[in-house]
């Protein structure tokens, strides 16, 4: 699959270990009780690396969050470490024991301990015991390989149903310049939230400051415009380290060859959003809102956003109900600027499309049509305003009985 | 019930009606198919009556709310109409439509057009049919009584399992004033959205200027601090009519008659809200969160609001799981401003209470009693900062199979 206007080369079985120069494993030490549940996990850069980041807005924070901050305050880090089952969140003593783990993987393998990019997620409010990160570190250390993004991208998820990894590679100066990438789902782990974690790898040469800038704009557009239920976690945060093994001249500017990097970096990260969506607790389908013709980008956002994170229109994809007013009541309490009164909504899937509103009022539509758009398990609710030449697209899944299910149950 | 401080005397039994001079009626006049249904609902004054109302905020409104507006711009109305089955949103001619309901009342009753508060409630997107309203107008107007608030509180009802309404007494300079409501709740009509809707009568004699101040600052506390599901309708609205025959001296100002009538319209509103907040569709149990110690009072509703309002928190209240961290998660994505290291949170009911976070960190908490606090059918959620001196409540509903059911069936 191959992007025409950037030559981006999709890699939908890439990971973490397809660029240049990084080694990665996952392992069970022990902090979940399932025991063939992997819960550790590594990535490791052969040289050191840019870093770059960005973190939840919520402003109740996990612990490892302000340790990673530190860590890469200086634009640089070489390892990737992150535990499930336990999110280090709101318990005490978490910085210090986020500090721990980062000494613990420094004594294992070399490496500096403020090098590391720290990460946890699972259940927040419990101590975080280190014994099985002290006695697992060795072993995953051990474990390293050039062969272990799949192992690394199975030890951080927690109620995901698949694992979700790609890369690509993109030309930049003449050298095939490769970026991989990991996450795991805003699906919420039994018994408090979970979190959405984010690591990508880069043999692109690229300093770390145009690092931040591309990721940190990046986002507006991609892990910015999923929502599974609204609730953002205390733990979030997308990762990076580009360790320049491509060889291309760095990047230290805006410019063609940044260009191509942020294009590379968003077919990553707009897969792995996708992804995430379509693994939202309880979805039985992927739902994507894409507003078009708003009066600018921040406006198109909010407006898809606000359908995609709408109850009344998850629990009407759900029952392929083709509820479009419930689309033109989410716009409206959005809180963005929009005329009503010209506003299309259509619903799109493999099945066909079906214009079920013009100019804000009624189309009289075909009901056994629109049920068969709305029965795939891809949908697409297209607005169409008139009010300008901004547009933005946000993804989101289904509301379901499986999702009360998961997220009601007793903690057992 | 009395409140000590300000001498309200609470009427559960009470309704539109319970002030002097207030008729109403309802019946079925062939909006909706099921003939047992009531759908068209009137309420008269005897004299004319100073009148108010807010809206939703909502920027795609129902065109009722446009003639609404319009016809109270005034200060003035006499009379309240109201059409479920249908909202008359997005649909061709809706003002028109809405002006004709007026007029059809005006011709049947004697009344003038534009002194008519008028709403509709139903499905948004089909032409709203002046035909069954046309033919049931004579007829309910011939059923308007001293004692049809109960029929009236019938006919606004659509997803709503039990009707809503009071009143209550207050003394304001040696009269008695009465205060009567009636409401329907934010459960959400097949196949579309609904609306929330209240109707306040009282035989205060108040100025059209101090109703308004009264009702704007009261909703602030009362019905903007209720969640079902977070989807702000496009026909939300509250009205009152004061049409002045309790003999008070006309409250035009400020002071203690004017906080008197404040005090009883606040115990009807805060009745009505919760009454809504319970009967939310699929709910299983009111939830209550109050969150005391916060900067100042937007703060308190902000953090307060974004508790109730929690898929998350909703969902571990409908499986009785103290799940206090889904509860610190919220209030931290609210945006507002709170130390997080400094929160409390404890969970209560009628069987007890449970503290189980104390400036942050978890406590060690008997899940048995947890567990027997939350089955509870009326659950607090207590936020205890430390920030200031601002407080706020909120209400909602827990999160449950049937409100995917309800949300999710196919229209038929």
């Amino acid at each position: 699959m191959t992007d025409s206007n950037t030559a981006v080369t999709f890699l939908p079985d890439g990971n973490v270990c397809t660029p240049k120069g990084f080694r990665a494993s996952g392992i069970h030490c022990g902090l979940r009780r399932n025991k063939t549940k992997k819960d550790l996990a590594l990535i490791v850069s052969d040289v050191p690396a840019a870093a770059a980041a960005v973190y939840t807005l919520n402003a109740v924070k996990g612990a490892p969050i302000a340790v990673t901050k530190a860590n890469i305050a200086d634009g640089r880090a070489q390892a990737m470490l992150c535990n499930s089952g336990n999110a280090n969140t709101c318990a005490p003593n978490g910085e210090a024991i986020a500090r721990k783990m980062c000494m613990l993987l420094a004594e294992a393998s070399g490496l500096s301990a403020d090098d590391v990019i720290i990460a946890s997620t699972g259940v927040i409010g419990q101590p975080l015991p280190i014994e099985p990160i002290a006695t697992g570190m060795k072993p995953l250390v051990d474990a390293l390989s050039y062969e272990g993004g799949e192992d690394c991208a199975a030890a951080i998820m927690t109620t995901d149903l698949v694992a979700k990894h790609c890369a690509v590679t993109v030309d930049i100066g003449g050298k095939t310049v490769t970026v991989g990438g990991i996450a795991k789902g805003s699906g919420m782990i039994h018994p408090n939230m979970a979190t959405m974690l984010v690591f990508i790898t880069t043999d692109a040469a690229i300093s770390s400051e145009m690092l931040q800038k591309a990721v940190s704009t990046d986002v507006q557009n991609t892990f910015n415009m999923i929502s599974v239920d609204g609730d953002t976690s205390t733990n979030d945060m997308l990762s990076v380290m580009a360790n320049g093994l491509a060889g291309n001249a760095e990047i230290t500017a805006a410019g063609a060859d940044f260009d191509a990097f942020a294009a590379a970096l968003h077919t990553v990260t707009s897969h792995l959003s996708r992804a995430i969506a379509r693994d939202g607790e309880g979805a039985t389908k992927l739902l994507t809102c894409t507003v078009t013709g708003a009066t600018d980008d921040a406006t198109a956002r909010v407006l898809a956003r606000s359908v995609i994170s709408s109850s009344l229109v998850k629990t009407a994809m759900f029952g392929s109900d083709a509820n479009w007013g419930r689309v033109l009541c989410a716009l409206g309490y959005s809180g963005a600027p929009f005329n009503p009164e010209a506003a299309d909504v259509s619903f799109a899937s493999s099945a066909g499309i079906v214009d079920v509103c013009s100019a804000g009022r009624a189309l009289d539509f075909s009901e056994e049509l629109a049920k068969k758009v709305l029965l795939e398990k891809e949908v697409s609710i297209i607005v169409t305003l008139h009010d300008g030449d901004a547009d933005a697209t946000a993804w989101g899944c289904d509301l379901s009985y499986e999702y009360v299910r998961i997220n009601g149950d007793y903690r057992s």
